[in-house]
């Protein structure tokens, strides 16, 4: 049949053979979408043939396979009939670049944060042994997300009351840049486990040898179960949580993994498989550079100028002379930190994927004299909330947020907004939250941080278009006025939104720098109408806020995001949505004149 | 000396009859201190000798210790002369029942959440590295802490760069009950060590033998260092983080204890000292029962009514006919669920201090239909903001939060006010949010969620005073009328504020039952003036969305906690501090309605 038309339960009655070839057609298909569409090429091509046995080996979507994060679902999306929004993959319209529960209901939720699978296939399989039903549970976990804490609190309940379910440890040696930390060492040592070895030259002879295509390869795997040995390592770690483990295996040997899997549907205790990947496998420049490629972006993407750079490279020249340290979240790469850690490795920590100890572990470092900067997404930032603002703010710490991909995002979509955080930060008491209009700014801000002795946010988007002329000095809680005019309309604008505030006629413009604290000053002298401009929802961000200030004095217009979940997949689109644009702002601005001008009339 | 005299340096000097005296007398002073005036009475009484060999050893504040949670700091307290402040502890100007950098340089941070002290004491020890400093950091982490993703988090990150640092593992079986989970099974294994009987019987016989006091005990246990056998447990989960690992010890024998932590001294690895310590150690009744002297209320507080047990039997009734399930992250008692685990063992899911995974977890369990109350304090949900707004509402998954503690929880004081949900929450979109004015209005507001099929939050404080007569049916968004009169002023008011507003005269009363969504209907209906009451801080609260909505139509006045960390510790005082007061309320009611007439007269 054509591989297009391929469907989940076709893939049961496949032989060998056809399997293979028809991994070869996904990555083929997997590597043409992402290149035109951009996305995250090197972690699908290693789960093509994991993939493919998960749907030969379950009944989806009775049984119920959770991938973790969810950045490697694209062969899984094209088997579960999304060829055709695959062609748009990460577009709006098209399929997005995660699990989507809206998509299809071959995805059991909507995911793209690190470390929850573990936790949420628990929930479903507890759930299951209460209604009393069998399907089976499955959750598929990179190696970098086993570094993430949840993960650690979802074994150590599953160990207090084995539940039957298969883990499945999608070990590529890498989170997206290089994997750190202990549970890295240790999985390394599982590797060299000689049974992979064994298993591998073994098994593959016998399956390969099947003649006939359609048998399921179930009933020939029975005879030869006695050769997958169970896992043989001196496993404590995972026996310690109540766990089986199989493995290691060869995760790109289709027929390796189903009979691991056949093997782990027969347990009744829970079961971890260690399946060995190449991250990129099948590509070659990302095999060999799989960091680079584990997200692309799409081919004649305009070269906007990169906020990230700014940050990272201003960060190098502080690390001169003064006392810094830079931590991350294993996002080195994205946050473009990489010139850093090469030239200050004893003074930048990539703690994994583990917000949380991110932020508690900035506040020891600052409470010891180094100054600790934590660059982190926005979305992500959200994970370290409670250490944001017990650890770090109640403790009225010097560390400083750096803040990047706030705003809308783009392609990630709905899991990767960084709409909320102004919202979720200015509630935060001793906080200071600033946002630059360009990179000068926001070089001048980290700058000013260092001097500064107590929490503080900068949040920025990924790029920004315009390097503004002028910049006035920074001080805490002053804003930078661009355009004074004889109007009696002010524009207030935050952050990138500063490049459609310039272009307002008939308003005096304003940068607003910071969030918080306010410029109190600024704010008393105004009059008429105010209009407030911010890439974040409006509900408990900066124009509900300067709202609540000139209550009683002025009319104030906030424009922002809607309080909704966005799965707009453009920047631009986002903002057209929210009203963010020129053509928008300057109809209400001369709106607003011409009932100013009529009211004095009367 | 007089004991009440005693400081950190002067225990250095001590003999060992003369700490064990000491130990007697802090444990006595910790019985009165807590009989009077509540607090954690079983966590102090069993971490007293741990505290006086800490400060035999090591020199504080240069070396920094770092109290997990914080709530077994009470003999640190009188060690470090606060004897006067522990008088008033946990009332307004007395000592706080957790570590408090304000009050002492002893005390290195605010703490009072679980499971972040590794990571603090990782930022501290590496920023000393970096200081090229040598102090000595310590952190003692009960072992249910170790429950906490955080504390795996911070391990990962150790094992990747092992960093001189000293952890103590204060292993009394417990977290506030029961200890779950498969770390605490590893623990178990871990205390039945044979060495830890043989070092009892050896140590204590030489150190209790040396005749002079004041004689460093130091000096003395280096010719003894052989016999304290490094732990020669197969600890391998320790170990793969890097860790040395030393025990388990009597925790209550302090001469052991100091010859453990003099040896942690010399390691150049970080080291894991595992002490066995007994919760409630000296009190007959606390030692039987720890569980409930965990945390134990001042004598003769007069009983007010509970809206934790009313919550715990509403959801026992619904188990009889419903699919729900009960899940706590370590709150049984505290929460009143004690029942439910009982009666609905299979139902019920004490998950330990993990509230990411308790979330997450939730999400799993409603995805395959089975109803999920997540019985959490307000203060301790923000551990699992991401896990909220990502994995349930971004979902739109039907799981019910039971936020109790929310508002402002008197003794506790600062780091456990639940003054921010309210904000943190709102900002979420997808999520319905309740609060009832008393026990029956939570009663049916935990019914209504059962039909309810998406996210919703019911907030409640610990306990009401009054059980209000008439109770109008709920209904999503809508709120009750109690008093509808001739007056231009409506009050409306949110939770345990109605037992204020119901006090007020010539106003409209309503309770504003949902926060989220908004009783657009009712809000359209109202003109004059409108005067909002929260228990919240103000800042992205329900006041300002009021206001938002009914923007250019109403005058509104918000009235909650201000934006700032709020150590009030009784709740009376807090709600003064903040304008909730009857008087107060009836002072603006009575100005606004003067005003009013006023201007009709104009």
């Amino acid at each position: 049949m054509d591989h297009n038309d391929v469907r989940s339960k076709d893939i049961k009655s496949m032989s060998v053979s056809e399997l293979d070839d028809y991994a070869a057609f996904l990555r083929e298909k997997i590597i043409v979408v992402t290149r035109k569409n951009g996305g995250h090429l090197a972690s699908n091509l290693g789960a093509v043939e994991l993939t493919i046995a998960l749907h030969y080996v379950f009944d989806m979507p009775t049984d119920k396979v959770i991938w973790d994060v969810g950045h490697q679902t694209y062969a899984h999306k094209f088997i579960t009939g999304r060829g055709a929004m695959m062609e748009d993959l990460r577009c709006d319209g098209g399929a997005s670049g995660f699990p989507s529960s809206k998509e299809s209901d071959f995805d059991t939720f909507i995911t793209g944060h690190s470390g929850t699978s573990l936790s949420m296939a628990l929930g479903l399989a507890r759930a299951r042994d209460i209604n009393g039903t069998n399907e089976n549970i499955v959750a598929v976990v990179g190696d970098g997300a086993f570094t993430s804490g949840e993960i650690y609190e979802a074994l150590n309940d599953l160990g207090d009351r084995p539940t039957p379910m298969i883990i499945i440890l999608n070990d590529n040696k890498m989170s997206i840049s290089r994997n750190v930390g202990a549970m890295s060492k240790y999985f390394n040592k599982l590797r060299v486990n000689k049974d992979f070895v064994a298993m591998k030259s073994n098994l593959k002879t016998d399956l390969n040898g099947l003649p006939f295509v359609g048998k399921p390869l179930v009933r020939a795997l029975t005879g030869i179960k006695n050769k997958v040995k169970e896992g043989v390592v001196g496993n404590k770690f995972f026996e310690r949580f109540g766990l089986k483990y199989y493995g290691p295996y060869d995760g790109h040997v289709i027929s390796d993994i189903i009979s691991s899997l056949e093997l782990a549907k027969t347990s009744a205790k829970p079961v971890i498989i260690h399946l060995l990947t190449e991250k990129g496998r099948g590509l070659k420049d990302a095999e060999l550079h799989p960091d680079a490629y584990h997200g692309i972006s799409p081919e004649g993407e305009s070269k906007l100028r990169s906020m990230s750079e700014v940050a990272g490279k201003t960060l190098c020249e502080l690390a001169e002379s003064k006392k810094i340290a830079v931590v991350t979240a294993a996002m080195t790469d994205g946050l473009k930190f990489n010139e850093f850690a090469l030239r200050y490795p004893d003074l930048f920590f990539d703690v994994a994927i583990a917000e949380q100890h991110a932020v508690s572990f900035c506040a020891g470092l600052s409470k010891n004299g180094v100054k600790p900067f934590f660059g982190v997404y926005s979305t992500f930032l959200q994970r370290g909330f409670d250490q944001v603002l017990h650890d770090v703010c109640l403790n009225d710490l010097p560390v400083t947020f750096l803040i990047d991909r706030a705003g809308a995002v783009g392609s990630d979509g709905v899991t990767h907004q960084g709409i909320f955080d102004l919202s979720y930060l200015s509630l935060i008491p001793n906080l200071a939250i600033a946002s630059p209009k360009d990179g000068t700014e926001l070089r001048e801000l980290i700058k000013f941080s260092v001097g500064y002795d107590h929490p503080m946010a900068i949040r920025y988007a990924k790029s920004y278009e315009i390097e503004f002329l002028a910049h006035e000095e920074i001080k805490l809680g002053k804003w930078e006025t661009f355009i004074k005019c004889d109007s009696p309309i002010t524009v207030l604008a935050v952050g990138r939104t500063n490049e459609i505030a310039v272009k307002i006629k008939n308003a005096n413009i304003v940068n607003a720098r910071f969030v918080a604290p306010l410029d109190s000053e600024l704010l008393d002298s105004l009059s008429g109408t105010v209009i407030t401009l911010e890439d974040n929802i409006l509900h408990g961000g900066f124009g509900e806020e300067v709202r609540n200030y000139l209550y009683g004095k002025c009319k104030v217009i906030n424009i922002g995001h809607k309080n909704e979940f966005c799965d707009i997949r453009n920047v631009k689109s986002a903002f057209e949505f929210s009203g963010l644009t020129c053509e928008n702002i300057q109809k209400i601005v001369d709106n607003e004149l011409l009932s100013l001008e009529n009211s004095q009339k009367v």
